[in-house]
């Protein structure tokens, strides 16, 4: 039990700042994740360097983030996306091949003529990380909106779609694609879903007789976050990312009767340690090394990329689906952050030698920019 | 943010788990903090395997057991606290002199004469670890009773005992005992507490001003916790334990009239995920080896003075300062659980060569038995 407890004053130190910065950042008439997110960059070694990201910071910033999408899916309404599928995916592809195009480009500027590497560029800032758009409407109360329901639609299936992508870069990058591996990635993200479904109903009535039986007592919100952790858990197993497993944990449970009840206590867990270290925990990641002029500006090309693709594709997509010009452009504004998922693959691209590792800052750069935007965005979008 | 993912699985089980067996345990009208422990030996390598102790799993506990104790100084009367010093101060000097006699007598029972190491093994039981017993007086709603108070006044006194001790024998043990080290310890203690009482009465004040500004929000309890892992993390700067300080912490606010909503809050955050970590995480550190037939007379022997010692000692020291029968059995109930002090001083003896390595398995099975014992007698010595 010997740790070191240096840890426990990061503890301290992440809770004060980013309820600090949050504070402030809400004074200007800024969401308060902006403010979290930079308090993350003024404890990491970008400025400050008073904590270093860890992984003990990592997996409770996972916890963060997966309590989070367990909480987003709870308030989520159910009939409003089940209604809004068709057009989740049309707005999804629209911005997953907008930022193919766009990341595409942006290298070709780099490496001036077309190649493999820029295609897996497209690939890395093809995929929205949805959960900092989704907090910022959680803070603003906006989750139950159409557009809400839209942008988490379209995360859902931008997590898929994202995973036969990297399937699909991964196997021409090694020259071992094959129809057989694309459709053992497409059968077990069916077979997840199917799985899913089941659970869902499950533990649907489960935590119904366990309600009716001993009424909202804790036993009822602690088997709750213990289902969410483990259908996390189980999507990652199926290869899809842990969000969306705590996603799907709370749309099961977000038509019983105590729901507010288990929200309540989620929420309470949620703001007082975890989403504190998980915002901290991206701006922990921030360095300002390695860049040169090519690489800063190959950085511009890739965030101007990274914002209009998804802005454009999926605002555009939503138009033709019949949002309103408003709803079209909040869509836009939810899905441009990047996240965890843009850096893996960057990670295992310079990896398997498919992209100049000198082009990893750039990328990383360009994901917390998107993350410090969108809420910006978001906010400006839904006030009047 | 590549991070293992088994652990997302660890917690979805601790959780489940422990709050399955806790509600066993109720059922059976045993503590529920017992079945959390044992939830932990289920999971850990000495049945089913499941989860390690790593550090990750180690650093959660650790925020478990501090806001535990934060919980339970918030939860405290501080004036029959403070009334309780002198009574608190006998008591815990009885439970540690007779601690390191029991401990020097069954060691001695083993080694054959009496030696060094005789008394070192009597200091590494002579520590109370009073968090478990703690939280079973929470469970039971019996903390703010004169038994309470003196066992938790006991306990801070008995952790200074406790690094008194350790620097004593360690000096002692490398031939280094010098008059100006155990100033030098003592000296840090004194400078902690005085420090403390600065502290615990500025942010009294502080927290009051937030109060009557903003009311009873967020950012209310998230600062609150921030103080109490700087002052966790002050204490063991000082060479205290971090439970000391987290205990201050929350004394200091026990006053204050949004304590209520503290609490609240603290609670959520510890029941939903912290406290099932920290009870799973001892059970976790349990493994059925390293035993022979002399090493478990000695394990025994040893468990036999742990119980015997403060049972008697502190018993009788409440005794002697006025408690009845039934309170002075109480108070020496609550403080026969051994805890990470006492595992860490014997690692430490044994790296200094100053104790056989085979004695560490026999001691850690005497400080899990005291720990599951300790919440059973408490509940026994609490009914009527």
């Amino acid at each position: 039990m010997v740790i070191d407890n240096h840890i426990i004053l990061v503890f301290a130190l992440i809770l004060f700042l980013t309820k600090f910065c949050g504070i402030i950042t809400k004074r200007i008439h800024l969401p308060q994740v902006v403010g979290a997110l930079v308090a993350g960059v003024l404890l990491g070694p970008a400025v400050f360097n008073l904590a270093e990201h860890n992984e003990t910071i990592s997996v409770v910033a996972d916890l963060g983030v997966i309590v989070l999408l367990f909480s987003a899916g709870m308030e989520t309404d159910f009939k409003q996306l089940r209604s809004s599928v068709k057009s989740s995916a049309l707005i999804a592809v629209a911005g997953v091949v907008l930022s193919i195009a766009g990341g595409f480009a942006a290298a070709l500027f780099i490496t001036g003529e077309p190649s493999f590497e820029c295609f897996f560029i497209g690939v890395i800032i093809a995929s929205t990380s949805a959960s900092i758009g989704i907090e910022a409407l959680h803070e603003m109360g906006r989750l139950k909106t159409k557009s809400a329901s839209g942008i988490i639609g379209a995360a859902v299936i931008d997590d898929i779609l994202g995973i036969v992508l990297l399937a699909v870069v991964l196997g021409l990058g090694e020259g071992g694609l094959s129809v057989a591996s694309i459709a053992a990635t497409l059968g077990k993200i069916i077979l997840f879903f199917l799985f899913a479904i089941g659970a869902g109903f499950a533990a649907n009535k489960l935590f119904g007789l366990i309600n009716s039986k001993f009424g909202e007592t804790r036993r009822l919100s602690i088997f709750a976050l213990a289902f969410c952790f483990l259908m996390a858990y189980l999507a990652e197993q199926f290869g899809l990312s842990d969000i969306t497993g705590a996603y799907i944990a709370g749309l099961a449970l977000s038509s019983t009767r105590f729901v507010d009840y288990l929200e309540d206590k989620t929420n309470v867990l949620s703001y007082m340690l975890l989403s504190p270290v998980f915002f901290a925990s991206i701006g922990l990641q921030v360095v300002f090394t390695g860049f040169n002029g090519k690489t800063a500006v190959f950085c511009g090309l890739l965030l101007l990329s990274a914002l209009l693709s998804k802005l454009l594709g999926c605002g555009l997509g939503a138009k033709i689906c019949g949002y309103s010009n408003r709803e079209s452009v909040q869509i836009g504004a939810g899905m441009i952050t990047r996240g965890e998922v843009s850096i893996i693959i960057a990670g295992r691209g310079i990896g398997a030698g498919l992209m100049d590792a000198s082009l990893f800052s750039p990328i990383i750069a360009v994901v917390i920019i998107t993350v410090l935007i969108a809420p910006v965005l978001l906010k400006a979008a839904f006030s009047k």
